[in-house]
Protein backbone atom coordinates (compact mmCIF):
# COMPACT_ATOMS: atom_id res chain seq x y z
CA UNK A 1 0.00 0.00 0.00
CA UNK A 2 1.40 3.45 -0.87
CA UNK A 3 1.15 6.46 0.52
CA UNK A 4 2.95 9.31 -1.60
CA UNK A 5 4.10 12.57 -0.02
CA UNK A 6 3.95 15.56 -1.54
CA UNK A 7 6.44 18.50 -1.75
CA UNK A 8 3.76 21.17 -0.31
CA UNK A 9 3.54 23.55 2.72
CA UNK A 10 0.51 24.73 4.49
CA UNK A 11 0.00 27.48 2.28
CA UNK A 12 -0.42 25.45 -0.85
CA UNK A 13 -2.29 22.49 1.02
CA UNK A 14 -4.55 25.77 2.04
CA UNK A 15 -5.05 27.00 -1.48
CA UNK A 16 -5.53 23.44 -2.79
CA UNK A 17 -8.44 23.12 -0.22
CA UNK A 18 -9.83 26.14 -1.26
CA UNK A 19 -9.55 25.45 -4.63
CA UNK A 20 -10.66 21.99 -4.98
CA UNK A 21 -13.51 22.04 -1.88
CA UNK A 22 -15.28 24.19 -3.62
CA UNK A 23 -15.72 22.30 -7.35
CA UNK A 24 -16.84 19.18 -5.52
CA UNK A 25 -19.49 21.43 -3.44
CA UNK A 26 -20.94 22.75 -6.82
CA UNK A 27 -20.59 18.76 -8.30
CA UNK A 28 -22.73 18.02 -4.77
CA UNK A 29 -25.54 20.36 -5.83
CA UNK A 30 -25.27 18.97 -9.27
CA UNK A 31 -25.86 15.53 -8.07
CA UNK A 32 -28.99 16.57 -6.21
CA UNK A 33 -31.01 18.36 -9.14
CA UNK A 34 -29.95 15.39 -11.23
CA UNK A 35 -32.06 13.53 -9.49
CA UNK A 36 -35.00 15.77 -8.66
CA UNK A 37 -34.93 18.07 -11.65
CA UNK A 38 -38.26 18.48 -13.41
CA UNK A 39 -36.82 20.56 -16.42
CA UNK A 40 -37.76 20.06 -20.02
CA UNK A 41 -36.13 17.48 -22.11
CA UNK A 42 -33.81 20.51 -24.42
CA UNK A 43 -33.28 21.63 -20.84
CA UNK A 44 -31.57 18.26 -19.73
CA UNK A 45 -29.60 17.53 -23.17
CA UNK A 46 -27.99 20.83 -23.44
CA UNK A 47 -26.82 20.27 -18.98
CA UNK A 48 -25.88 16.89 -20.30
CA UNK A 49 -23.74 18.39 -23.14
CA UNK A 50 -22.19 20.99 -21.18
CA UNK A 51 -21.03 18.34 -18.37
CA UNK A 52 -19.60 16.54 -20.99
CA UNK A 53 -17.35 19.64 -21.93
CA UNK A 54 -16.45 20.42 -18.58
CA UNK A 55 -15.67 16.82 -17.80
CA UNK A 56 -13.26 17.35 -20.93
CA UNK A 57 -11.40 20.53 -19.50
CA UNK A 58 -10.92 19.09 -16.26
CA UNK A 59 -9.59 15.43 -17.71
CA UNK A 60 -6.96 16.94 -19.74
CA UNK A 61 -4.73 16.34 -16.88
CA UNK A 62 -5.22 13.90 -14.41
CA UNK A 63 -3.83 11.13 -11.74
CA UNK A 64 -3.75 7.59 -12.72
CA UNK A 65 -6.31 5.39 -10.73
CA UNK A 66 -7.78 6.51 -7.51
CA UNK A 67 -6.63 9.83 -5.23
CA UNK A 68 -5.44 7.19 -2.76
CA UNK A 69 -4.37 8.42 0.50
CA UNK A 70 -1.16 11.08 0.82
CA UNK A 71 0.86 13.40 2.86
CA UNK A 72 2.14 16.37 2.83
CA UNK A 73 5.90 16.74 3.98
CA UNK A 74 4.61 18.17 7.40
CA UNK A 75 2.56 14.94 7.63
CA UNK A 76 -0.86 16.41 7.40
CA UNK A 77 -2.61 13.37 5.76
CA UNK A 78 -5.09 14.09 2.95
CA UNK A 79 -8.03 11.46 2.21
CA UNK A 80 -9.58 13.68 -0.51
CA UNK A 81 -10.83 11.05 -2.18
CA UNK A 82 -12.17 8.81 0.21
CA UNK A 83 -15.77 7.69 -0.23
CA UNK A 84 -17.47 9.38 3.24
CA UNK A 85 -14.92 11.81 4.17
CA UNK A 86 -13.11 13.34 0.77
CA UNK A 87 -13.04 16.98 0.21
CA UNK A 88 -12.67 16.28 -3.38
CA UNK A 89 -15.56 13.35 -3.50
CA UNK A 90 -18.94 14.41 -4.53
CA UNK A 91 -20.14 11.03 -3.33
CA UNK A 92 -19.27 11.75 0.21
CA UNK A 93 -21.58 14.10 1.72
CA UNK A 94 -18.48 14.76 3.31
CA UNK A 95 -18.00 13.75 6.88
CA UNK A 96 -15.98 16.07 9.13
CA UNK A 97 -15.31 13.73 11.97
CA UNK A 98 -13.88 15.46 15.23
CA UNK A 99 -13.03 14.23 18.47
CA UNK A 100 -15.95 14.36 21.21
CA UNK A 101 -15.40 14.73 24.79
CA UNK A 102 -15.17 10.97 25.86
CA UNK A 103 -12.14 10.23 23.51
CA UNK A 104 -14.48 8.98 20.55
CA UNK A 105 -15.26 10.26 17.25
CA UNK A 106 -18.11 12.18 15.94
CA UNK A 107 -19.91 13.58 12.89
CA UNK A 108 -22.87 15.46 12.22
CA UNK A 109 -23.56 16.19 8.67
CA UNK A 110 -26.93 16.18 6.35
CA UNK A 111 -28.14 13.55 4.02
CA UNK A 112 -29.79 14.54 0.84
CA UNK A 113 -31.99 13.12 -1.88
CA UNK A 114 -29.15 11.00 -3.38
CA UNK A 115 -28.50 9.25 0.02
CA UNK A 116 -32.45 7.77 -0.39
CA UNK A 117 -33.48 4.31 -0.16
CA UNK A 118 -37.07 3.94 0.68
CA UNK A 119 -38.76 6.79 0.07
CA UNK A 120 -38.02 9.76 2.39
CA UNK A 121 -36.03 7.78 4.75
CA UNK A 122 -31.81 6.87 4.39
CA UNK A 123 -30.50 3.97 2.33
CA UNK A 124 -29.95 1.09 4.94
CA UNK A 125 -26.46 0.92 3.18
CA UNK A 126 -26.02 4.28 3.49
CA UNK A 127 -26.35 4.06 7.26
CA UNK A 128 -23.15 1.28 7.17
CA UNK A 129 -21.27 3.46 4.90
CA UNK A 130 -21.29 6.38 7.07
CA UNK A 131 -20.60 4.18 10.21
CA UNK A 132 -18.03 2.24 8.67
CA UNK A 133 -15.93 5.55 8.49
CA UNK A 134 -16.37 6.84 11.77
CA UNK A 135 -16.13 3.42 13.62
CA UNK A 136 -12.72 2.80 11.23
CA UNK A 137 -11.72 6.31 12.69
CA UNK A 138 -12.54 5.85 16.27
CA UNK A 139 -10.37 2.95 15.96
CA UNK A 140 -7.33 4.05 14.26
CA UNK A 141 -6.84 7.54 16.36
CA UNK A 142 -3.33 5.66 17.07
CA UNK A 143 -2.27 3.55 14.20
CA UNK A 144 -4.48 2.50 11.06
CA UNK A 145 -6.85 -0.23 10.97
CA UNK A 146 -9.02 -1.95 8.61
CA UNK A 147 -12.20 -3.49 9.11
CA UNK A 148 -12.63 -7.11 10.10
CA UNK A 149 -15.90 -6.99 10.80
CA UNK A 150 -19.11 -4.97 10.92
CA UNK A 151 -22.35 -5.37 12.44
CA UNK A 152 -25.25 -3.18 12.30
CA UNK A 153 -28.39 -3.28 13.96
CA UNK A 154 -31.60 -0.86 12.57
CA UNK A 155 -33.40 0.07 15.52
CA UNK A 156 -35.79 2.81 13.74
CA UNK A 157 -35.64 4.09 9.81
CA UNK A 158 -33.36 6.99 9.27
CA UNK A 159 -35.21 9.90 7.60
CA UNK A 160 -33.43 11.98 5.20
CA UNK A 161 -32.38 15.38 6.92
CA UNK A 162 -29.65 15.89 9.74
CA UNK A 163 -27.93 12.88 11.17
CA UNK A 164 -25.12 12.21 13.53
CA UNK A 165 -22.59 9.62 13.58
CA UNK A 166 -20.51 8.48 17.02
CA UNK A 167 -18.27 5.79 17.63
CA UNK A 168 -15.53 4.59 20.49
CA UNK A 169 -13.37 2.20 21.27
CA UNK A 170 -14.97 -0.49 23.52
CA UNK A 171 -11.33 -2.60 24.00
CA UNK A 172 -8.24 -3.78 22.62
CA UNK A 173 -7.68 -7.29 22.20
CA UNK A 174 -4.05 -7.55 20.27
CA UNK A 175 -4.37 -6.40 16.79
CA UNK A 176 -7.94 -6.23 17.51
CA UNK A 177 -9.64 -3.36 18.08
CA UNK A 178 -13.76 -3.35 19.06
CA UNK A 179 -15.21 -0.45 18.58
CA UNK A 180 -19.05 0.84 19.11
CA UNK A 181 -21.23 3.19 17.53
CA UNK A 182 -24.46 4.55 16.37
CA UNK A 183 -26.31 6.80 14.01
CA UNK A 184 -29.06 9.29 15.49
CA UNK A 185 -31.69 11.01 14.01
CA UNK A 186 -32.54 14.91 14.19
CA UNK A 187 -34.53 14.11 17.50
CA UNK A 188 -31.64 11.98 18.80
CA UNK A 189 -32.98 9.12 18.68
CA UNK A 190 -30.91 6.18 18.33
CA UNK A 191 -31.54 4.56 14.28
CA UNK A 192 -28.52 2.16 13.88
CA UNK A 193 -26.20 0.38 16.10
CA UNK A 194 -22.88 -0.76 15.52
CA UNK A 195 -20.27 -2.64 17.06
CA UNK A 196 -16.90 -2.87 14.81
CA UNK A 197 -13.93 -5.27 15.09
CA UNK A 198 -10.46 -3.57 12.98
CA UNK A 199 -7.83 -5.09 12.33
CA UNK A 200 -4.09 -3.23 12.61
CA UNK A 201 -2.55 -4.68 8.95
CA UNK A 202 0.13 -6.61 9.09
CA UNK A 203 2.10 -3.76 7.22
CA UNK A 204 1.63 -1.44 10.29
CA UNK A 205 2.43 -3.90 13.14
CA UNK A 206 5.64 -3.23 14.98
CA UNK A 207 5.57 0.27 13.96
CA UNK B 1 -44.53 5.72 3.35
CA UNK B 2 -45.86 6.91 -0.08
CA UNK B 3 -45.83 5.86 -3.08
CA UNK B 4 -46.99 7.90 -6.29
CA UNK B 5 -48.13 6.39 -9.30
CA UNK B 6 -46.78 8.18 -12.62
CA UNK B 7 -49.80 8.50 -15.62
CA UNK B 8 -46.61 7.60 -18.19
CA UNK B 9 -47.40 4.50 -20.66
CA UNK B 10 -43.97 2.64 -21.82
CA UNK B 11 -43.37 4.58 -24.47
CA UNK B 12 -42.85 7.69 -21.84
CA UNK B 13 -40.68 5.45 -19.27
CA UNK B 14 -38.99 4.75 -22.22
CA UNK B 15 -37.79 8.39 -23.37
CA UNK B 16 -37.23 9.14 -19.49
CA UNK B 17 -34.95 6.43 -19.20
CA UNK B 18 -33.60 7.50 -22.12
CA UNK B 19 -33.30 11.04 -20.95
CA UNK B 20 -32.59 10.66 -17.56
CA UNK B 21 -29.96 8.17 -17.50
CA UNK B 22 -27.46 9.68 -19.91
CA UNK B 23 -27.62 12.73 -17.90
CA UNK B 24 -26.76 11.16 -14.21
CA UNK B 25 -23.56 8.95 -16.40
CA UNK B 26 -22.14 12.90 -17.46
CA UNK B 27 -22.43 13.21 -14.16
CA UNK B 28 -20.83 10.09 -12.44
CA UNK B 29 -17.63 11.07 -15.11
CA UNK B 30 -17.74 14.51 -13.69
CA UNK B 31 -17.40 12.69 -10.21
CA UNK B 32 -14.43 10.87 -11.11
CA UNK B 33 -12.40 14.10 -12.75
CA UNK B 34 -12.89 16.17 -9.82
CA UNK B 35 -11.29 13.60 -7.86
CA UNK B 36 -8.47 12.95 -10.18
CA UNK B 37 -7.81 16.25 -12.08
CA UNK B 38 -4.93 18.01 -12.20
CA UNK B 39 -5.88 20.74 -13.99
CA UNK B 40 -4.42 24.24 -13.41
CA UNK B 41 -6.42 26.62 -11.11
CA UNK B 42 -8.30 28.82 -13.96
CA UNK B 43 -9.79 25.60 -15.14
CA UNK B 44 -10.70 24.51 -12.05
CA UNK B 45 -12.61 27.93 -11.36
CA UNK B 46 -13.99 28.06 -14.62
CA UNK B 47 -15.22 24.45 -14.41
CA UNK B 48 -17.02 25.42 -10.89
CA UNK B 49 -18.92 28.23 -12.15
CA UNK B 50 -19.96 26.37 -15.44
CA UNK B 51 -21.28 23.54 -13.32
CA UNK B 52 -22.85 26.17 -10.90
CA UNK B 53 -24.68 27.13 -13.71
CA UNK B 54 -26.00 24.16 -15.29
CA UNK B 55 -27.26 23.26 -11.97
CA UNK B 56 -29.25 26.40 -12.00
CA UNK B 57 -30.82 25.93 -15.31
CA UNK B 58 -32.24 22.33 -13.74
CA UNK B 59 -33.33 23.50 -10.76
CA UNK B 60 -35.60 25.87 -12.19
CA UNK B 61 -38.70 23.04 -11.70
CA UNK B 62 -37.80 20.11 -9.29
CA UNK B 63 -39.64 17.59 -7.20
CA UNK B 64 -39.99 18.18 -3.75
CA UNK B 65 -37.83 15.77 -0.99
CA UNK B 66 -36.17 13.00 -2.75
CA UNK B 67 -37.02 11.06 -5.60
CA UNK B 68 -38.73 8.21 -3.93
CA UNK B 69 -40.33 5.20 -4.93
CA UNK B 70 -42.65 5.52 -7.62
CA UNK B 71 -44.61 3.15 -10.30
CA UNK B 72 -46.14 3.93 -13.51
CA UNK B 73 -49.61 2.54 -13.89
CA UNK B 74 -48.74 -0.51 -15.60
CA UNK B 75 -46.99 -1.20 -12.17
CA UNK B 76 -43.17 -0.98 -13.47
CA UNK B 77 -41.58 0.47 -10.26
CA UNK B 78 -38.90 3.38 -10.42
CA UNK B 79 -36.54 3.42 -7.78
CA UNK B 80 -34.06 6.13 -10.11
CA UNK B 81 -33.06 8.19 -6.75
CA UNK B 82 -31.93 5.02 -4.68
CA UNK B 83 -28.17 5.45 -3.41
CA UNK B 84 -27.02 2.36 -4.89
CA UNK B 85 -29.47 1.29 -8.22
CA UNK B 86 -30.94 4.39 -9.09
CA UNK B 87 -30.82 5.47 -12.92
CA UNK B 88 -31.07 9.30 -12.00
CA UNK B 89 -28.84 9.15 -9.29
CA UNK B 90 -24.59 9.90 -10.00
CA UNK B 91 -23.53 8.44 -6.41
CA UNK B 92 -25.39 4.53 -7.49
CA UNK B 93 -23.21 2.76 -9.67
CA UNK B 94 -25.73 2.29 -10.93
CA UNK B 95 -26.19 -1.19 -9.66
CA UNK B 96 -28.65 -3.32 -12.17
CA UNK B 97 -28.95 -6.94 -10.34
CA UNK B 98 -30.52 -9.72 -11.71
CA UNK B 99 -32.13 -12.70 -10.70
CA UNK B 100 -29.63 -15.79 -10.83
CA UNK B 101 -29.62 -19.15 -11.75
CA UNK B 102 -30.04 -20.30 -8.27
CA UNK B 103 -33.00 -17.80 -7.58
CA UNK B 104 -30.98 -15.16 -5.79
CA UNK B 105 -29.57 -12.08 -6.93
CA UNK B 106 -26.58 -10.92 -8.86
CA UNK B 107 -24.70 -7.88 -10.00
CA UNK B 108 -21.40 -7.36 -11.98
CA UNK B 109 -20.72 -3.77 -11.71
CA UNK B 110 -17.27 -1.58 -11.53
CA UNK B 111 -16.14 0.61 -8.59
CA UNK B 112 -13.84 3.51 -9.89
CA UNK B 113 -11.74 6.33 -7.98
CA UNK B 114 -15.15 7.55 -5.96
CA UNK B 115 -15.64 4.73 -4.29
CA UNK B 116 -12.39 4.54 -2.64
CA UNK B 117 -11.03 4.32 0.87
CA UNK B 118 -7.57 2.75 1.61
CA UNK B 119 -5.58 3.89 -1.61
CA UNK B 120 -6.14 1.51 -4.68
CA UNK B 121 -9.39 -0.52 -2.25
CA UNK B 122 -13.16 -0.21 -2.46
CA UNK B 123 -13.99 1.53 1.23
CA UNK B 124 -15.27 -1.24 3.47
CA UNK B 125 -18.46 1.04 3.89
CA UNK B 126 -19.40 0.82 0.16
CA UNK B 127 -18.75 -2.93 0.26
CA UNK B 128 -21.80 -2.42 2.84
CA UNK B 129 -23.37 0.10 0.81
CA UNK B 130 -23.80 -2.43 -1.91
CA UNK B 131 -24.09 -5.71 0.10
CA UNK B 132 -27.34 -3.87 2.03
CA UNK B 133 -28.95 -3.24 -1.51
CA UNK B 134 -28.53 -7.10 -3.39
CA UNK B 135 -29.61 -8.66 -0.11
CA UNK B 136 -32.20 -6.80 0.17
CA UNK B 137 -33.09 -7.59 -3.29
CA UNK B 138 -33.09 -10.89 -2.60
CA UNK B 139 -35.22 -10.57 0.35
CA UNK B 140 -37.84 -8.57 -1.37
CA UNK B 141 -38.61 -10.72 -4.57
CA UNK B 142 -42.21 -11.06 -3.52
CA UNK B 143 -42.75 -8.78 -0.74
CA UNK B 144 -40.69 -5.45 0.07
CA UNK B 145 -38.03 -6.05 3.40
CA UNK B 146 -36.46 -3.06 5.19
CA UNK B 147 -33.05 -4.10 6.76
CA UNK B 148 -33.20 -5.37 10.43
CA UNK B 149 -29.76 -6.46 10.89
CA UNK B 150 -26.27 -6.80 8.59
CA UNK B 151 -23.34 -8.30 9.57
CA UNK B 152 -20.30 -8.18 7.36
CA UNK B 153 -17.17 -10.19 7.10
CA UNK B 154 -14.23 -9.00 5.50
CA UNK B 155 -12.16 -11.52 4.40
CA UNK B 156 -9.77 -10.14 2.13
CA UNK B 157 -9.17 -6.24 0.57
CA UNK B 158 -11.51 -5.86 -2.66
CA UNK B 159 -9.74 -3.51 -5.51
CA UNK B 160 -11.33 -0.64 -7.22
CA UNK B 161 -12.19 -2.24 -11.04
CA UNK B 162 -14.61 -4.86 -11.36
CA UNK B 163 -16.61 -6.33 -8.76
CA UNK B 164 -19.39 -8.74 -8.24
CA UNK B 165 -22.47 -9.37 -5.58
CA UNK B 166 -24.48 -11.61 -4.92
CA UNK B 167 -27.55 -12.76 -2.44
CA UNK B 168 -30.03 -15.07 -2.01
CA UNK B 169 -32.42 -16.21 0.74
CA UNK B 170 -30.82 -18.79 3.54
CA UNK B 171 -34.66 -19.04 5.26
CA UNK B 172 -37.87 -17.39 6.11
CA UNK B 173 -39.28 -17.54 9.67
CA UNK B 174 -42.27 -15.21 9.89
CA UNK B 175 -41.68 -11.86 9.34
CA UNK B 176 -38.09 -12.26 9.18
CA UNK B 177 -35.82 -13.11 6.10
CA UNK B 178 -32.53 -14.66 6.29
CA UNK B 179 -30.54 -13.79 3.73
CA UNK B 180 -26.62 -14.32 2.80
CA UNK B 181 -24.41 -12.81 -0.10
CA UNK B 182 -20.90 -12.04 -0.87
CA UNK B 183 -18.73 -9.79 -3.25
CA UNK B 184 -16.42 -11.09 -5.41
CA UNK B 185 -12.90 -9.40 -6.67
CA UNK B 186 -12.43 -9.63 -10.73
CA UNK B 187 -9.82 -13.15 -9.62
CA UNK B 188 -13.71 -14.46 -8.35
CA UNK B 189 -12.58 -14.50 -4.78
CA UNK B 190 -14.99 -13.54 -1.68
CA UNK B 191 -13.85 -9.96 -0.31
CA UNK B 192 -16.46 -9.83 1.87
CA UNK B 193 -19.44 -11.96 3.06
CA UNK B 194 -22.93 -11.03 4.46
CA UNK B 195 -25.44 -11.77 6.62
CA UNK B 196 -28.73 -10.02 6.88
CA UNK B 197 -32.21 -10.08 8.38
CA UNK B 198 -34.75 -8.19 6.83
CA UNK B 199 -37.97 -7.71 8.34
CA UNK B 200 -41.41 -7.07 6.15
CA UNK B 201 -43.12 -3.47 7.38
CA UNK B 202 -46.26 -3.63 9.65
CA UNK B 203 -47.37 -1.56 6.72
CA UNK B 204 -46.70 -4.36 4.26
CA UNK B 205 -48.31 -7.54 6.47
CA UNK B 206 -51.73 -9.12 5.36
CA UNK B 207 -51.08 -8.28 2.09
Amino acid sequence: MQFPVEDIDADELARREALFGPLADTVRELIDVTIRSEADEDTILEAAQRIRDVTKRLNDRRCEGGFGVRFTEHGHMMTWGNAVSGLRNAIAPPLVVEQAADGGMCSDFTLGAAYEGPPGLVHGGVCALVLDQVCGMAASTAKPNLTGTLSLRYRRPTPLGPVRARARIDRIEGVKTFVVGELYDADGNVTVSAEGVFILPAWARGR
